[in-house]
């Protein structure tokens, strides 16, 4: 799609090379995992080497890495049956297995009495706003933060974590349950010894392939600083907007947030209208969470923050990647005031 | 590895040229499926692509098909809660569900009396022995069976399939729950539409590309009769084994078999010993099923049979593909002679 802009990250980020070229030669390993032969032994060894690439990038080593088709089953992996304690502003494959009770602050934060018995993510995936997680945090979902702000699991409070490969340039249908050493989970799929017993099934080799590289390269550009340029990219578009759009809200802009999220507010102005005319002129954003788009609908999120449906409804995600540059956001402010101005005086 | 020859097919077979280049160039499609801009669009036209080559493919025209990460996924999603009867021949990733009450007769045909009530193979991972499906039995495991031998879902008499990419020549972790119209199953992952409500998680777009191209490149190979030309050069295996090795018996050979696999059973000599012989040898096979192997025991599925211990202890599973020439499978039978002969010997 010539000249589009892609700035739709946090939906999912486009496959980087190393998980491409980690993919195309794990193609030319045969063998089943399970297999004792010499072809089983060499899938196998892919498998093993994508778990130590992850556990080094999450600062998981020494913990267990089980490989799942992504962090909604690992969601379901952690937390189902449990009984688990969470907010509203979670996402829908831990809200799905949790008591939605835990209060969210204005500001985004969430307040965890019985850490223990709770799950609380590390990032939003609309807002970006980022949490402080309380020590002894029975699950974290750590699917938005992993590759973006620099992550030790080990040191960061919780038993257990969520992770995903495609929202840091892994494919897609691929993820993780993270459990300190000595945690166990009932396995949910069942009839095969794999991934010590907590996971069956024949693994997908390919996709855990290029998951181990793109957690790599996730964490090297991570020390690079290459976040920090993409939250200057992120300044640049906000200013833009800024002086132009008086009316519009930049939720969460006073919290601790992801380098790359902008989560944009027009009361009046449906977010899923301004993602329809801003695909319409080449930029791909959301409005809320990819996997509850289609339906029109104002963001959970933002009114457990104690927007009213107004805002909420209006509510937009840009989410910028390393390869997103200033021209593509200015390109973006510029499309996306134009519109905005063409609202206001149909509202009018 | 040069030189070895891989006769391991029903653990998992080699990727196909179409699978590989359908997921290199899925590999450059950007969105998330659920997205609802045009990056996300193109995404999602991929897994329906993908969706429809696999209903062509599997007779299945008209019915649901829903993405898992695999055959023991779609297992759990059949079977978990249903209460519902099979025979000790079902793959563990079934028999983790079932009650485990059904008949099995001495060639390996299973007895089902109510077949509402239970789960039935098409056909044996270690055996090959193909079962005739009685009409309205509740769920079949059509793993081995898919891509092997002609088959059309929508008459098979089952309400449900269990199918896998990695059997077929696709990518491993890829696999569907075949629903006939109107069926539905409770979902396992939660907290989002995918999948049509059953199955939530953003979808493994590359590894379901794959699954899509193998499953109509497979189907394709039936029509132009690879698999009589596999049964061949089995024969020409059997026939070359026969010969010699009078103690051998071929287990399933009178029973409807698939066209690829020999189960070979030699009292006394243990088939994980002849599993690692022939593997310094160059050739990879297997004893039992990939997913138990590493653990040293008889086969449950010839113990199921009716065999003593000894006989069921010493079965390999050779099992061929399009690829296996007779020159492959008559170096296999020269050097599993010799160590067959060594073995003797030393037994003597």
């Amino acid at each position: 799609m010539t000249g589009r802009v892609y700035l739709d990250w946090n939906a999912t980020a486009p496959l980087r090379a190393e998980a491409r070229a980690a993919m195309v030669a794990a193609m030319d390993v045969v063998g089943n995992p399970s297999s004792v032969h010499a072809e089983g032994r060499a899938s196998r060894a892919l498998v093993e080497r994508a778990r130590a690439q992850v556990a080094a990038a999450f600062g998981a080593e020494g913990a267990d890495i089980v490989f799942t088709s992504g962090a909604t089953e690992a969601a379901a992996l952690a937390c189902a049956g449990r009984g688990l304690h969470g907010a509203a502003i979670e996402h829908d494959a831990v809200r799905a297995w949790i008591e939605e009770d835990l209060p969210v602050s204005e500001s985004g934060r969430v307040v965890v009495e019985r850490p223990w018995q709770s799950v609380l993510q590390m990032a939003n995936s609309e807002t970006g706003v980022v949490q402080e997680l309380p020590e002894g945090l029975a699950v974290t979902d750590a699917t938005q933060a992993f590759g973006k702000l620099p992550i030790a699991f080990n040191w960061c409070g919780a038993e257990m974590a969520l992770i995903s490969a495609h929202k840091l340039g892994g494919p897609k249908g691929v993820g993780a349950l993270v459990l300190r050493r000595g945690l166990d989970v009932e396995a949910r799929m069942r009839g095969g010894g794999q991934e010590m017993g907590r996971r069956a099934g024949t693994e997908n080799v390919i996709g855990i392939a290029g998951f181990g590289a793109a957690a790599e390269a996730a964490a090297r550009d991570l020390a690079d600083g290459v976040w920090e340029r993409v939250a200057e990219i992120r300044s640049i578009l906000e200013s833009a907007i800024e002086s132009s759009a008086k009316k519009s809200i930049f939720v969460g802009k006073d919290s601790p947030r992801l380098p790359n999220t902008l989560c944009l507010a027009t009361p009046g102005w449906k977010g899923e209208t301004q993602v329809m005319q801003m695909d319409l002129a080449g930029f791909a954003i959301s409005a809320g969470s990819a996997c509850s788009s289609g339906k029109v609908r104002a963001s959970r999120v933002l009114t457990a923050m104690g927007y009213d449906e107004s805002v909420a409804a209006g509510a937009i995600r840009v989410s910028l990647g390393p390869e997103t540059t200033a021209e593509d956001v200015l390109r973006f402010a510029e499309a996306w005031l134009k519109m905005e101005k063409k609202h206001r005086a149909r509202a009018a």
